[in-house]
């Protein structure tokens, strides 16, 4: 499906787009930050709580939901919106990241994956067909390509060979994929290879997709290797395509994504560290259990006016946390996500107003 | 403080009663059932949900707030309603329970009682005066006395000088207490003995408390032993003060306890059952867990108006509470909730017009 991706606005002395496009579940305004519902569910958090954040768009896994409690049984209860309540824009994986991160085996032929289940130890094979099948029967808003996710280190030949397996893959699944409300965006692998990217990205382009991803960044590699890819390539993608940089990641690295023209970021940073007790504010990040907040009033942050902050104090957030109650995860978590949605928010103004460089420099002042 | 406890109307047919009593944080309509909020929060619900749920008054736990983080943080931070961000009636129990039935040590002495921790092994004491002073610190609506809990089976021999103990335990109790707008309640026990929990309602009528509770029931004595007690005991009990009958229980328990005359309740059963996927529901309680659920695209109660039956079916709860999702937790326990204080309002309604009796044919005739 036509996403009728516009650029709305283009700082000038960046690459930044603030933009805007369509789905069956209503509209995402770019750039936009996904947060990751693993198993149909944002870890925590209800979807009225999503809509309270502003969520406009999140992101579920084929991987998972494939292994429970399956696709078809989804399909049967309406599609994965119906299933768990959000009536908004929502993209699915491909499987391709947690078949080589989660699966206790892994055995890659030209055919597909085959693994272990991480549950049951169960084999399985996920092949580009399948991982299609898979978010078709979903009924997500956007479908990802299956992919091989190349590890770092990685040499330059396997890297060659697995972003053209990649691309042999990225073909089978247009192919597989049926008209209907989702759009499907292909991948472009190639590890710190800058050539071997640019090669990918040009096959992708020939076999046209809605949107384009670069994945496997953020996996471990310089921080330099990872600024020359985000440098590059986004000069080469079709200006009216989303485009989604997959897996990351800080704010300071969402912050760098968007400067250079990315569109759609996922990362279980913002809701993994809330339920370890680290929570990010405009000055630094805290550590919810140190002692210091055993005896203080004050919110998180001061400024924040998320659900947490404008109800409770440190002290009651570290007293959750050090009794282990359920509500801890909750009320972090929606602080987090704020957080992240509200950078976001905040840099599409900057870019609408042409002064995110500006934006830029404060936010890194106020970090430091 | 005077709660004035009002009896709004009384059924003819049974010893209920629809009441009313003020507290400085709002009224409270009985009979009412109170959610267990333990350790200053009700296990994965937030304060705005429980208004939601039209909670009127909650409970919480003076022995694990007093191990932490401590009544005098609690004080320092605005007192225990603003710490949780509950405005709303609360009343603290006074650890009396929990020293017997958590700490890993006890030795009851006329002082009061040495026990250790269960989170860390120390020493603490608790006594009359130090649960009134804890109690005051957290500033509760509702303040309980310290008492033995005896436990059954026990000789009547212990039990009458149990009995007596809390009886002195009682007077030293209503001494330590200070003029504020905290009620206290005194705690009638003797165990089995019907002749020991008259002689204990008398000797605690002299001290003269703001409402009266019965302690130490089911606690594993038989069905029949506890409805002697329920029979008997509300007959001599002033009309115009509160009836509460403790850890009580069952939604069976409930109407009974209503018919016999009793005004507040509470009891971990429909938050912990709910964290364990057991689900109440009018005709009868289901196991989330059983894969009869697995394809289900019902709500948990089909005439249920609560957040989760009107949003998700029962195949989501399931694949939730398979795959251990925090939010599992969360929509079971407002929907156990919801069933607990939809009942006590229905009951509410019922002894209003005065036809409890029929109700209570209704409600076991759905049940079996």
């Amino acid at each position: 499906m036509d996403l009728q991706f516009q650029v709305l606005a283009t700082d000038p002395s960046c690459g930044a787009r603030y933009g805007r496009f369509h789905t069956l579940h209503g509209e995402v305004e770019t750039p936009a930050f996904m947060a990751v519902g693993t198993q149909a569910t944002v870890k925590s958090i209800s979807p009225d709580e999503l809509h309270d954040l502003d969520a406009q768009i999140i992101l579920s896994n084929t991987y998972h939901l494939y292994l429970r409690p399956g696709s078809p049984v989804i399909k049967r209860l309406g599609g994965i919106h119906r299933f768990m309540h959000w009536d908004r824009a929502l993209l699915t994986d491909s499987g391709g990241y947690q078949v080589f991160s989660l699966a206790k085996m892994r055995k890659i032929e030209e055919q597909g994956v085959v693994f272990q289940s991480h549950l049951d130890g169960a084999r399985h094979m996920l092949s580009p067909e399948l991982a299609i099948r898979i978010q078709l029967e979903l009924g997500s808003d956007i479908a990802m390509c299956f992919d091989e996710c190349t590890p770092y280190p990685a040499d330059y030949a396997y890297v060659r060979d697995s972003m053209e397996r990649t691309v042999r893959w990225a073909k089978r699944c247009r192919q597989a994929h049926e008209p209907s409300g989702q759009a499907l965006f292909g991948i472009i692998q190639g590890g710190v290879y800058l050539d071997l990217r640019r090669i990918c990205l040009e096959k992708l382009l020939e076999i046209d997709f809605d949107g384009y991803a670069i994945g496997s960044l953020a996996v471990g590699e310089p921080k330099q290797a990872m600024l020359a890819i985000l440098e590059d390539l986004p000069g080469r993608l079709p200006r009216d395509r989303p485009r989604y940089l997959m897996g990351v990641g800080t704010p300071e690295d969402l912050v760098e994504g968007v400067r250079w023209g990315f569109d759609l970021f996922d990362c279980v940073l913002p809701t993994r560290n809330a339920r370890n007790g680290m929570l990010f504010t405009a000055r630094g990040n805290i550590q919810i259990k140190n002692s210091c907040h055993a005896d203080d009033d004050q919110p998180i942050d001061p400024g924040c006016r998320c659900y947490t902050c404008t109800r409770f104090s440190r002290a009651y957030l570290r007293h959750l946390f050090m009794a282990r109650e359920l509500l801890a995860y909750r009320l972090n978590t929606l602080h987090n996500l704020h957080y992240y949605l509200d950078l976001m928010a905040r840099m599409r103004v900057a870019i609408a107003n042409g002064d995110l460089l500006e934006w830029h420099r404060d936010f890194h002042a106020a970090h430091r």
